[in-house]
Parts: structure tokens; C-alpha cells; sequence
């Protein structure tokens, strides 16, 4: 098992020399960090961690937060409420595609993508958008192991800036997808994505994946085995945008990216991995965790169809 | 192992009187087949076969024969060669919408849409017509273990309705995806989409696959390891054509099925399984087939992420 | 010219019996009117009125507010500004597509979709969304020769149901076609959409446009000739939605049609020529106005192409 | 009158500095023509003929044919036949545009496009292909009042490459929109783009259509006035492809263009305009003719509009 800590220090120092990408700039906010970070991490489902990298910085969840928010959707009101309003196809389409609807039924195509993501937003049980954010805070606190804080700068900047995504709230709104609180909506899919996080705690939150919905670290349950099987379903056939067929293909992993440029893989029965390096493709995903990741999975034979 | 079986027995006589859905229609002599016709077999990588139903009956491949050319166009060409001509992206469209080519680079999304398929078949190395089909052929009668032939009536049928595929291949010639034999290269296509298999062979082809490329009564390696898992990641992620994603989530087992009425699907390091029934659902699906797979998958846990 | 008077009446005699088409649904207040009202109207270039029918109901402009503020953008900055903003190019899509923005620039296809109109009333010059909407409010009177009022009403109630357009505007903005004020451009879009006027209005504001811009009535001019050439242009290549293909070549009237159930029609140099009856069909379009224009089309030989 | 003459040579001596453009590339043919060509002609209608510039030149018809060939399925079906297979609807689409079908119908938008001419091709009555080039040759003899010819090596270099022309018949036939002569239907349509005229048949050839359908020098009728009249409406609302709305702003006379360079123009019941000249810009029209043509339209008055 040792074994892990030298394999991410050798990525670490490998790929630290990979200088390609840009920090995203969509989110004004998110240009305010440094570009070198480098942070690497594994939990195994038998609650072992290991680290190699920046491991104290903490960085925004961004999209790699949609799975976790859609598992707590599943656990509030069950697969077929859920699945009524956004389906389970991948879209085609890039993550920063205009419209995010599927031609025929106006719903979201999943719930990785932005629309899918605001219309799960939308179906948090609770009185009141800050009695909601409370919930969502928590679950992202279980799935760690302790307490969280959201970051107001990004929240504002996203907030601020994201007509793309109102833009889409409205046009749910319109199709009857979302309800009629769409800026409390809005604010409880910015807060999501603007909770921070280190790597470690990234990989903690796969590792609960991976680990049936148990977080292995605390023993506690957090999503029933059968939703975690869906979430791991759709994070493999939907979660790296319009690269996903690409991914599956070269790297195998299950995983989820963040603008921030944070990935978090899923090995079923074994571990979770995360990576985070700022720097992003044109795609939205870390450079040098996109390269890390697949020479990790070809070292270590993590591609789940080998 | 006796346990399959009796499983595949079960699943034979619980949905046999399932009556929905209706015979393919685009190609005239797919009509012409006994709606009533149900099979069912597995093949274990360790060489044993399993069966039921109407164990006899031959069917056309259709488009479960795509993944096996493709895996020859790499043996023959490598990755980069095929894949510089055919995407790895799941197209989000149906198998019979217009167009399936990438917006951008006008490929054709990934091997198991018809006109990859159809650029795969112009990819097949040898001289002439009559020479690819003949390694073709042999392709399919090394993952049988037995010799097969082509059904006449279903390849002129096909060939003499297939206006929208000649589109497609007039088009990959417009876009210099493939060259200027656009009629063998359509012969080609039409005569592997006609070879006739029963229920056996297909689930012994699936088999192969699920055996790391090596044919697992004869023992004859048909691809190499690393090309086999690339086949296996395009069946999961793009073989079910527009409902691949509900597939994954309701199913989670790499497969492919042709209009014919036939499914495969692939158990990595464990076992191939066929299902073969005529009536199809609007996705070009065997309805029993599709209901019995579900089944099937969760009875033995056979879901990739479970 | 007596003429006119007996054509006009005979019309509302023939169509009156035609009960085809609905009430427009998605604006709620629309649904509040008699949906026999039937009324037309023409006025010459040289000031005389001639009309039919419910002559003192009034209706709200809708979308036949278009051209007149967006000739009012042309006035107020001239063709380069307000076509590098918005397109001058048929969009072939429906009246409600989602989405009414050029694949490559973003920008709206041209001033008479619902996104054009919203990035026109963007333009509008002056401090604040009061003065714009006094400046707007006067154009129509000036174009009608009396004082006109806005339907509060159909106002918020359009307002409160907007999703569609609502995300048309964060999707422009987004776009950068307009600036922050989003609500107060929607607000002031609605309101010029929320005008009331009677159909002997209507036909003196397409007589102003038959007249070079000039008021035939009162001799006043509301656009230089130059730029009611520009209208005229747009109102014919991109008036009647979809449909302007088929109306081109059954009518061939340069026609706006607004989901009140108002059409107006230009003759340039002659005269203008406005119906309205509520019920409209699936292009938008008011049934018996379309009828009605049809007929006196053919029998004033009134196509342009004759 | 005389001043025709003038006009046109002066905007030869004023244009013909204009070297913008490039050859058409997509027909291999078209590339074997001197590009500093460039010619004018104005034919009224009362039959008299202003030219300018390389008046003997002869280019090949390429789209100008289209809206003459439609006439004659005009002649020969009637609207209702004709419209059932063919739109009258702009597209929106560039003229390379990959599929020129309707969404909904899987009809062509109209008779301008590929698609639409293709299906217009396949609707001359006659025994086979010959007789059918016969009647057509001859229907465009009789427009320019001379014999003509078809360049042999225009046709068979469009003929070898036409790879999206042959797509988009296979569509038309998988569709039914036309039955199962395809090449007999294509040469056919490659040929009529084949057939050779001067500037000045150009021009006759328009004021043919700006006369009612009776050549003004023959006073022979080609096509009754009523359908003379769809012709022009069709060739306004979709003869400069996805330049259209363009084209009606700036220019606002009917026109159609070709990739040979040809731009002709009707001005109803006074004149038929061509220009010519081979350099093409990215929407396929004549840079020097767009140019020139704009410029005469707002020294004559010739908007439509006006």
C-alpha cells in the first residue's frame, strides 16, 4: 500500500513540469490562484489515504460537486421523481454548450451537465434556500469528515457573471422543470459549487463512492448502495462532458471534473482518486490531472474493462 | 455453473409472452422471420456454453457484427490510423438519424453508428471485394469456432433499400473519410451485416471478447488484449445507440444489438451473453431481449459499478 | 377608392364564418377576449381611411411593434450599430423556437424574432426605462395621430410568464448583444408589446411605411426614406416567422404579424393595410387575417412580383 | 435608354479593379477559366440589349438554371405537385450546407437549393434522360432566343466529384421525394448547370421572367404569368442562399446567383440584368457582380422597395 504515496509523488514530480492550459475564465473569481498547484491524492475503500503535492490548499468543488448533490436528490425523492425531470443520456454536446435540453422532452440530458445540475438543485428537500444550503453543506461535511466553508468571493464572481446559467434556469422555469424560485436555485448551485475543499478531502468523497456510499473513513452511510451504482453509472457515461467517450477509452476511470480543475476518480470496491492543478484544457479539464490519470491508469491497470 | 442454465431457462419461459414491439422494417427481409423466435445463451471464458429457446434458428449479425470488424481495423491499422477517421464519442442521435457525422471534423462519431461502420468496413486490408470479404468472414468463423455464411436474400434486401446508407457513404467520400470504392466498401458493410449466426456463436463471440481477445473453446487469440479492451470501452459507451445512457444505468453491461433482434453482452474476465427475439422496440432493441438482460443483471450482479 | 370601403366589407362578411385556430395561450390575458372580433382596416398614401368590423376594439401590438422600434434603433444610431448587433437574415426557425441566435456570432437572426426585438429595445436612447418607454410610446402616436395607452394587464402578465424570453435576454447578455439592464429591457420590451391600438391605427402606422416614413395623415415624418426602405426590406424577408416563405409566395406582401391576432400589410406608395381577429393558428398567425389578405392579395393584385 | 450602356460601362471600368474572390474549387472544371472575366448586360422589356465587358465569353449556367427548370415543373405539374415534394421556405442554410431537408417533412426547403433542383431534376416529363435533356436544352434555347451547347468536361468534372450532390439524391430517394433514376436524375441536373451562354442570353434569359414569362425579343411565352410570378417570389426570398436577407437590404432585387460567377437579376416589367465574372466570395456569389449590382441598384432605384 505504500506503494500509492510513491506512485503520486512520481506523478507529481512527472507532470509538474506540464505547463500547458489556462485558468477558467468564465468565473473572474477562479482567475485569482496560483497556476502551479499540484495536488494528488488516494483513499482506499479500507480508509487508508495518501498524498503527494499542495495538499493544504483548498480549492472550489465546481462541477465535481454534481454527483454527490445528485445522490442526495436520489436519496430525497427516489429514482423515478428524479428521473422524470433529467434523464441519464450523455448530450454530445461540450460543457459550455447554449442549450443543455433534450430536443423532444426539454429535460436536461443528465444530471452532469449545468441544466441537470440547477434542476437537481431545484429538488433539495427543505424549508427555504438557507435551510437547503444547510443540508447540501452537510452532506459535503459527512462525506469529508469535517466542517466545510463556501467561498463568497467565487460565489459572488459566479453569481455575478453567470447569464449562461440563468439564461438556462429560466428556460427550465419555462419548460416546467424547476419551479418559480429560480434565483434561490441559482444561489444554492453557485454555494454548491463554491464550497472548498483539499484533495484529500476530493478523494475521501470518491473513496465514499467507491466504497458503496459509505464513507470509509467514518463508517457512515451517506447514499444507499443501489443510488451509488447510479451515480457512479452516470458519472462514467456523462462526467467529463463532450470528452467522455475519449476518456472511457483511454483512461477507463469513472470520474468527474471541476473548473476549478479539480478530477475525482472511482474505483469500485477500491479506492477514490483526486487531482487538482488549476490549469484547463479546452474541454474544462485539468491538464496535468487529465495526463496523471492516465498513466496512472495504465500503471496501476485501473481501466475497468482490462 | 448449472445455475446459468436454469436462469437462462427462466428468463426464456417469463418473457416469452412478452408480445411488444415489431419486426424490423427497413430492410423488406427482416419481415420475413417467426416473430415468436426467443434464444438465450451464455459462453464462460473458461469455455462453457449455456442455452435456451429456439437454439437453432439462425439470425443475420446486423449491427452486432460492428465491434468485431472494428476490432479488425485495428489489428490491421492501429489506433491512431482508425480513430484519425472515426471518432470515440457517443453521438447523443439515433441509429437512424440522418446524419452521424462529428459537426466539426465531419467523422463519423465512433465505430458502432453506420457510418463508422461503414468507414470501418473501407478500412478492411486486402485486395478487392471479394478478398476483405473473405477475411471478414473468416473473422467471424474463428469467433464461432465454425464455418458461417452470408444469407443472400437479406444482403440484396439491404442492399437494394439502403438509400440512407449510400447517403452516408457518398458523404464519407465528400469528406474524404473513405475512398472512392464506395460500392464494394457498401457491399462489404451489407454482407457483414448478413452473416448468419444462431444464438451459440453469438454469445461465444461476446465471449472472446470478455476472454481478453482469446476465443475461449478454440483458444485461438482473435485480437490482442489492448484492442479487445478498446472494443469493450465503444460497446459500453456508444453500443446502444440513443439509449446507451439508460442502458448503463439500468443494466450496466457492455453490449451491442442489431436490428435484427439480437443483443450481446460482455462480462470482462467472466463470460459472453446473447439473447436473440425478433420484435424491436423504437430504438431498434429486441424488446425481450432488453427485458430479460435487465433482469439477468440484476440477478447475478453483473452491473460494471455494482 | 370607394372601392375599398365594399372590398373590406365583403372580406369581413366572407371570413367572419371561419372559426378555425385558438386564442393565443402562453400570454394569459390574451386568453380574455372575444374571439369573434374581426376588423380591417386600409389607410392611402394619401390619408384616406377606409375600414370594417369591430373598428373601436382595441388589441395590444405584439410583435407588430417590431418594426417600428427597430426603425426607431436605425433613427437613433444607424444602420452599422444596430446591425452589428442584430442580423438581417431569415432564421427559418418558429416564432417560439428556444433559441433565435446565429450558430457563429450569437447575435439574433434579425429585428423581428423575439431576440432582435429585445436587443432593439436595448438600443432605445435616453436616461432610465421611463423616458425610453415615453420615447417608444410617442413613436406610436405620432405613427397612430392620437394619444395611445398601455394595457397593464396584458403587461404583467406577459412580464410574469416570460420565462422564454427572459432567458433570451441572460442569453444575449451573456453574448454581450446587451447590457446589464435586462429587466428594464424586458419591462420595456413588454410594454411596447402591451400598446393598445385599433385596427384604423394599425393601418396608418403600415401607411406611414407605404409613405417613405412620412405620416400620410398627418404629414409628419416618423423615419427618413432611406430606413422605412430597411424596414420594409426586413418586414418582407422576416415578417411572418417560418411561414415567410409560403406567405411571400401566396401573398406577397411585405406583412408583420403580432399573436394579438394583428397583421399589417405594406404597398409602398400606396397604401397600408391592417386585420385583426384573435384566433390564430400554429405559425401565429390570425387565421382570418391571413385568409382575408390572401384574397385581396389576388384580387387588388397587390404581390409585389405581379 | 442609351444610358444603359453608359451605366454598365462604366461599372465594368469602375469594377474591374475589384480582384477579391477565388475560383469555385469544388468543381475542378470551373478552375480552367480566366479570372479577370467580367461582364455586364441589361435586357428590357421591350426587347432591347446594353452589354459591357467580355460579352462573347461563355460560363456555364450552374444554380442561374434553377428557377427556370422549376418553371418548367411548374408547367408541367402545377403548384400543388411541385410544393408537395419541394418547399417555398428560405433555409438558412450556407449553399454547401451538409443536408438541405426540412426538419419535419424531409422535403427540400426550395428550388434554389441543391437538394430542391435535384428534386425539381427529377420531376421533367419525357421518355429517359435524353429526351428529357432535349426539352430542357431546348427550354433554354427558346429563353435566349439561340442554339446552345453543354460543356462536356464541366459536366463530367462535376459529375466525378459531386459526392454531397449524390448524398443528398440517395436522401431525396430514401425520403421518396424522388424515385429510383438517381444518376439518370443527377445527370440530368449536371447537365442543365453545364449548358453555356453569354452574358447577354443572361439577361434575356431574365427579362424573360420580368416580362410576364414571354421573351421580349422572341415574344415567344416560356412560362404563364402566374407562375412566372412563383418564380420571382422564390427567386427573392432564396436565391442568395444564406445571403438572402442580405442581399434584399442592401440590394433588394430578385436575383439568383451561381458558382460560375453569374449573378442575374429581375427588375418586373421593366428589365433582365446579368453580370459576370468568376472570382466567387464564401457564400458563392460573384465578388465583382455583388459589387456592381449593388452599386446599380441605387443609382437606378431598383429596390423593390423604393
Amino acid at each position: 500500500m505504500n506503494n500509492y504515496q510513491e506512485i503520486l509523488q512520481a506523478l507529481h514530480k512527472k507532470y509538474s513540469s506540464l505547463k500547458a492550459g489556462e485558468l477558467a475564465s468564465y468565473i473572474p473569481e477562479l482567475l485569482n490562484v496560483d497556476p502551479e498547484l499540484f495536488s494528488l491524492a488516494i483513499t482506499t475503500v479500507d480508509g487508508k489515504s495518501f498524498v503527494a503535492g499542495n495538499i493544504d490548499k483548498e480549492f472550489s468543488l465546481q462541477s465535481t460537486s454534481k454527483p454527490f448533490v445528485y445522490g442526495m436528490a436520489l436519496m430525497d425523492h427516489g429514482r423515478e421523481y428524479v428521473h422524470k425531470r433529467v434523464g441519464v443520456e450523455p448530450s454530445g454536446e461540450a460543457f459550455n454548450s447554449i442549450i443543455e435540453l433534450e430536443k423532444e422532452t426539454h429535460r436536461p440530458f443528465n444530471p452532469m451537465v449545468n441544466s441537470g445540475a440547477i434542476a437537481i438543485a431545484n429538488m433539495i428537500k427543505d424549508k427555504g434556500g438557507a435551510k437547503k444550503l444547510e443540508r447540501v453543506l452537510k452532506l459535503f461535511e459527512n462525506l469529508c469528515g469535517r466542517s466545510l466553508s463556501i467561498n463568497e468571493e467565487i460565489f459572488l464572481s459566479e453569481k455575478k457573471t453567470a447569464h449562461r446559467n440563468r439564461a438556462i434556469a429560466h428556460l427550465l422555469r419555462h419548460f416546467d422543470v424547476i419551479d418559480d424560485d429560480i434565483e434561490e436555485c441559482l444561489d444554492l448551485y453557485f454555494k454548491q459549487c463554491s464550497i472548498m475543499v483539499n484533495v484529500q478531502d476530493l478523494s475521501q468523497m470518491a473513496a465514499s463512492l467507491a466504497n458503496n456510499g459509505v464513507n470509509p473513513l467514518s463508517n457512515k452511510e451517506i447514499f444507499s448502495a443501489h443510488f451509488t451504482t447510479d451515480i457512479i453509472s452516470l458519472i462514467f457515461t456523462c462526467g467529463m462532458y463532450d470528452s467522455t467517450g475519449l476518456w472511457a477509452y483511454q483512461v477507463g476511470i469513472p470520474a468527474k471534473s471541476g473548473v476549478s480543475g479539480a478530477i475525482l476518480g472511482i474505483i469500485p470496491g477500491k479506492m477514490g482518486i483526486a487531482m487538482y492543478s488549476p490549469r484547463i484544457d479546452s474541454h474544462g479539464h485539468s491538464v496535468r490531472a487529465i495526463a496523471a490519470f492516465r498513466e496512472l491508469s495504465t500503471s496501476l491497470k485501473l481501466n475497468i474493462f482490462t
